[in-house]
């Protein structure tokens, strides 16, 4: 027997910088002249039924204006969009379109685009460059920074996908402006998180200050988008696998995301983290780390943001708990909680951040609330 | 306007073991005892409907013997089955029984398998470890060294992939003699390509000994399956993203994925690979990069190897020059090749190792082939 080594060390830099501002289309055009995507010429941009007519057609248009050859890709709009089936339309439209490996993908949109695109570009001819022109506060919050990128399937969200880092992401607050009011709320969801979790400060600041995003104001809106990049940044800095702290950015996405799976989609990726919150606050205080008041501030400055804390009529709680064994977090069929340590903060547990939890405990908590 | 930097620089470390031998499923248990991916135990091991119960089945019980938990997931065999179809119903199965992050993927069989395990694997969530158990001279030549996987597409062959490393390889030499004489020729050719691109000692070897193959011969298996390494990784060490280098591992690939799509894989790999070796062979010469003679040899040579260099009745040309279009290679709607420089040698065009040809030249080389 003959053994044989393939060394393969080397430095990788996937750096990559964040604008935030009022209307960044120009800002974009003249990056993608000074190469941001390997001096590529042929653009890919990806957006879904909404946001196309909204802002991607005027990024095309601005592309062929400069030189870029483009074509716009669109699918409908909505979380139950973001399968491999979509995936695969898109690959077969740009294939059919004659796209190869010297393209580039821009995706306009909230978050179901960002993901798909990120997840597209990094298997497409094996990986091209992609940028993620955000047009959520969502998308701003969660999906601009970390590079997660994914697709649901029937039986898990976000279990199929890839981690792929942007050439750069656009946040252009003005497109904040076309958000209906209860997109406005399930993106300020993400927003509560990362106060909760890491800065008590900035949650304190939201508590008096949330209602200004409903009317635009630009000091509350820059310093939300800065906020959430900022808290965000200093936890997937130190942690980009998810191999341990990037664990308690799913604060509140354990009974999130299973009520969002069992409400058929018919709650926002927001509105179902808002209950996931709650529930995850409860188990905090009922393991004695949270104050009741702690938790009654918390559930209320949800509120003030328009997200309901109460589980619909229209879900099973039965099916939701068995549902919550679908999380990427089980190991050896046991489910893990990120619970806070007050507001601000979240507990570690020796080398981790997660904690088991008995299904009894979680089973009673989703059978108490509201 | 407020500007971030996302500051994700890090050092990789890639590196893996092949090892070489007879009968490799003890040393495979050992290594995963020993913790080779993450210390994970739960495996999901994928395979064919042809290699499955020849090998991986009796994977699969040591697995269960040593203390892994296990299940066997089997797609049909065939170039046909690499699809993004396929792949999806692995992840599905693979949901459906209870597999979460915390589980590895052991790819047991050829390069199907392997290039369809090994996407699978980096994307399933977002990436669990995996380790190819080669069972075909072609998986041993191409597939075991490089990283590159990836499924086919009804529009381009190995457009939609990734390039993700294994955590190990092991090269059983034992199983080539179940293989049927139809693919070890096929896997010959991979064999033949490597050494008309970079050993012209070799490719002597090969004219002298590669009859040994079919008779399994200990000593030609062996050096064989190690020339394989030795000049794929040197290529592949050189540059792991296929920038400029790794380019020419593609030598007779242009024509040859074609001519496969377009016989709708009644060629194998290898057989239509042959026929792209002989075309690009020709191509040299007619650049002035081959003698007569040295075409000569190396289409003899390929036919010593039970392959047909003549394109088959059934093959329109006129659509296979169509089809070449669809190359990755293509910059700009160009067709570009890897031409030889004589044998042993590719040649090189100031930084790239690709030249532009013309779609009459190639057109005409196609038209006047057997």
């Amino acid at each position: 027997m003959k053994s044989f080594n393939v060394t393969l060390k080397k430095v990788v830099d996937d750096s990559y910088d964040i604008d935030i501002g009022y209307g960044l289309e120009d800002r974009l055009i003249n990056d993608l002249k000074n190469g941001l995507c390997c001096g590529y010429k042929r653009a890919a941009v990806i957006s879904d039924s909404i946001v196309a007519p909204l802002y991607a057609e005027g990024i095309c248009e601005k592309l062929s204006e400069n030189g870029f050859s483009q074509k716009l890709f669109v699918f409908p709009e909505g979380e139950k969009s973001k399968t491999r089936r979509t995936k695969e339309q898109l690959e077969d439209d740009m294939l059919a379109s004659g796209y190869r490996r010297d393209c580039f993908v821009i995706a306009v949109g909230g978050g179901v685009v960002t993901d798909i695109s990120g997840f597209l570009a990094g298997t497409y001819g094996r990986g091209v460059p992609f940028v993620n022109y955000a047009t959520t506060l969502l998308a701003a919050a969660d999906a601009s920074i970390g590079g997660k990128t994914a697709v649901d399937t029937p039986l898990a969200t976000n279990l199929i996908g890839m981690f792929n880092q942007p050439k750069k992401v656009y946040i252009d607050l003005e497109t904040w402006k076309t958000l209906p009011r209860r997109q406005l709320s399930s993106g300020l969801c993400e927003t509560v998180k990362h106060a909760m979790m890491a800065d008590k400060e900035f949650f304190e600041y939201l508590e008096n200050n949330v209602e200004g995003v409903f009317e635009f104001d630009r000091t509350v809106c820059e310093h939300i988008a800065e906020k959430n990049c900022d808290i965000k940044y200093s936890v997937v800095m130190k942690d980009e696998r998810e191999a341990s702290l990037r664990e308690i950015l799913n604060l509140g996405h354990t009974v999130g995301r299973a009520i969002e799976v069992v409400s058929d989609y018919r709650l926002l990726h927001g509105e179902a983290v808002a209950i996931g919150l709650a529930a995850e606050c409860i188990l905090s205080e009922s393991m004695g780390l949270m104050t009741g008041d702690e938790v009654k501030r918390s559930i209320s400055l949800l509120n003030k943001c328009g997200l309901s804390t109460n589980i619909p009529d229209y879900i099973d709680r039965d099916i939701l708990v068995e549902k919550l064994y679908t999380d990427k977090k089980v190991r050896d069929g046991k489910l893990r909680f990120i619970v806070q340590d007050g507001i601000g903060k979240v507990k570690q547990f020796g080398d981790s951040w997660a904690v088991g939890v008995k299904k009894s405990d979680i089973q009673k908590i989703i059978y108490d609330m509201k």
